[in-house]
């Protein structure tokens, strides 16, 4: 979605690496987190500091730990969070609908430090647990909070899409953990790099050592791609200024995500089969408008004729994922917006033409 | 060590990425590992092929799957090879001295799938296990086979160090599972790129499902750079020959490594305090030259006095890793030959002039 943006930047984003450059595993040997490249971190803390999304400079106290995408350090805050001499594994809970990813990473070791337990608002034990809050949510763009609120709980925040292309930022994050990606800043998802925020340094070095022992760091390559994109995302930020009309990245990314959302109201309309969740207007501190939501992802709802929305779709060429993947009703569907334009369209010509109740071409309803 | 080498490769391995390249997830969609690029693929067969170290043809019947680096790829063999409705979890073993980190990646996350069982000589279980056979061996360079040949056995071959510089081709590998690193190959340790080579395809979809789930997939930028350092490799292995004055890659790298180790014994024989092992001669099929093993790595051994070689060591102010780390004892050490050659000079330096049994300045014995 974002390539032809980036395209038009020609050389300034273009990044040229020697045969010799960067061929040690070590990176900043003194530092919490010894892999991450101090031009990396220099980038996050700075992007942060000028959108206003996130409190990540040193002085607010806090590390930054780099991972092979944030799913990684999913994984890493996982590990650094559950003490190992438990008798119990520690709860891990989301509220639903939740990113379908989470229940997978939880999973997939049998680990006897953590278990999975689903959605958060079923969680109701006098157990040590955790909550993972995303804002705005993966699958369905709501603006959240930890809804579990018992004692010994500790919170994640995934803050991937909280970047002022898909939503207003209201105010500056400030929590224990949070975790943020290249992928979803930017649209950079090949180069598998992301970074999590952390106040106590304890935890960061936990999360270095998770990801010193699953892949002894993290591509050099992609970390200095990332600093240089990163860092020229904030140059145009400071000098093409953030209300006027030359575009930085997240205005222009900003107007991309809104065109398109107001062509899949139209073509959801035009079906009079679906409907889409309504999203809150705000005033963005970045940006300095009021404007709503604009999720990467759709959250289609069928109507109530229809109990399987991933079929119904399939049967029509669309690839969603099942709302019974987010811990939700199969009625719901999760759909990427983030395609490339000819996809997109095709996507909305598709969904435009189906009717639900209405006879198709076998004399079956559908 | 090998910077220089790469540095005057000039422009021939330099790469440059837009910043619009290489954005997607996805690399090869309908391949059984989705995220691996198809010219990185064919780098790695056409080195493997031309080296001669192990068969990884497509028409081998072999799949490959990439990690963030070939400790990711550890994990994920792990992860597909034992069963998840296992009752007990698959003992891990490694015949000592074995790698260390290997002990830290399955105890990592507490899993119920796997345990580690240590030293492979001492295993006699009638249950399933699977060993890690590491050749040339990390820490001692040894020459290895799988030790334990009992039934319900599984075998990964981690073969980082199989290549011409480090020791004699002496025959085409081809087992089910063999682990290859893009940092010792080449010494390109800050990308984090190994690959798998592996023969059943249901093992390398589910290792491929493990690298997703931990990360989805691996750093395009990383692979992009692998698949063009490899290819020259190739290219000048081709046109310059494997035996003539001229130098490819692994005849300037394995001349290197003579010249280290022709040193480092000349060290311990000045200090007369030390002991290194003995390596075979052999054919190499890719040189067509007789020659010996020359480890990445010296296994030092302190004379019979000192107990304890790493804190000797470290007194002098070499920093090694105590045998007791690699599951044997602490008279021995690891290590790294691989350091840049000043540091490489400073260390002999203060090798040499090690005495044990000799009073030190402070008149105790050390």
């Amino acid at each position: 979605m974002y390539e032809a943006y980036w395209r038009a930047m020609g050389d300034r984003c273009s990044l040229t690496i020697s045969g010799s450059d960067a061929m040690s595993y070590l990176s900043n040997p003194k530092g919490t987190c010894w892999f991450l490249l101090p031009e990396l971190e220099k980038s996050i803390r700075r992007i942060h500091g000028l959108v206003g999304n996130a409190a990540a400079e040193a002085e607010d106290g806090c590390y930054i730990v780099v991972g092979t995408g944030s799913t990684q350090l999913v994984n890493a805050a996982l590990y650094a969070l559950c003490p190992r001499d438990q008798p119990e594994p520690t709860s891990v809970v989301c509220a639903a609908p939740y990113y379908s990813c989470y229940q997978e990473v939880v999973e997939l070791l049998q680990s006897k430090l953590y278990k999975w337990e689903g959605d958060a608002h079923k969680f109701n034990k006098d157990e040590p647990f955790i909550e993972i809050v995303t804002t705005p949510n993966n699958p369905d763009g709501s603006i959240r909070e930890p809804v579990v609120n018992r004692p010994n709980g500790k919170v994640v925040y995934d803050l991937a899409y909280y970047w002022p292309h898909f939503t207003p930022i209201t105010h500056q994050a400030d929590y224990d953990i949070m975790l943020f990606t290249f992928s979803k800043c930017s649209g950079h998802a090949g180069s598998r790099i992301g970074w999590a925020i952390v106040k106590d340094k304890e935890v960061a070095a936990k999360m270095t050592k998770f990801v010193e022992v699953i892949s002894i760091g993290v591509s050099k390559d992609s970390q200095l791609r990332a600093a240089k994109i990163l860092g020229t995302i904030c140059d145009d930020c400071q000098t093409l200024g953030t209300n006027t009309k030359s575009e930085n990245f997240f205005n222009h990314a900003r107007r991309l995500m809104t065109e398109r959302w107001e062509k899949l109201h139209e073509a959801v309309k035009r079906s009079e089969s679906f409907s889409l969740p309504k999203y809150p207007k705000n005033y963005c501190r970045f940006s300095d408008e009021f404007f709503e939501t604009h999720p990467a992802f759709a959250w289609l709802k069928c109507n109530d004729k229809v109990k399987d929305c991933e079929s119904l779709l399939k049967a029509h060429k669309i690839l969603a994922r099942s709302g019974s993947r987010f811990g939700a009703d199969p009625a719901y569907v999760r759909l990427s917006l983030l395609g490339r334009e000819e996809v997109f369209n095709i996507f909305l010509e598709r969904l435009s033409t189906i009717k639900i109740g209405i006879s198709n071409g076998n004399g079956h309803h559908i």
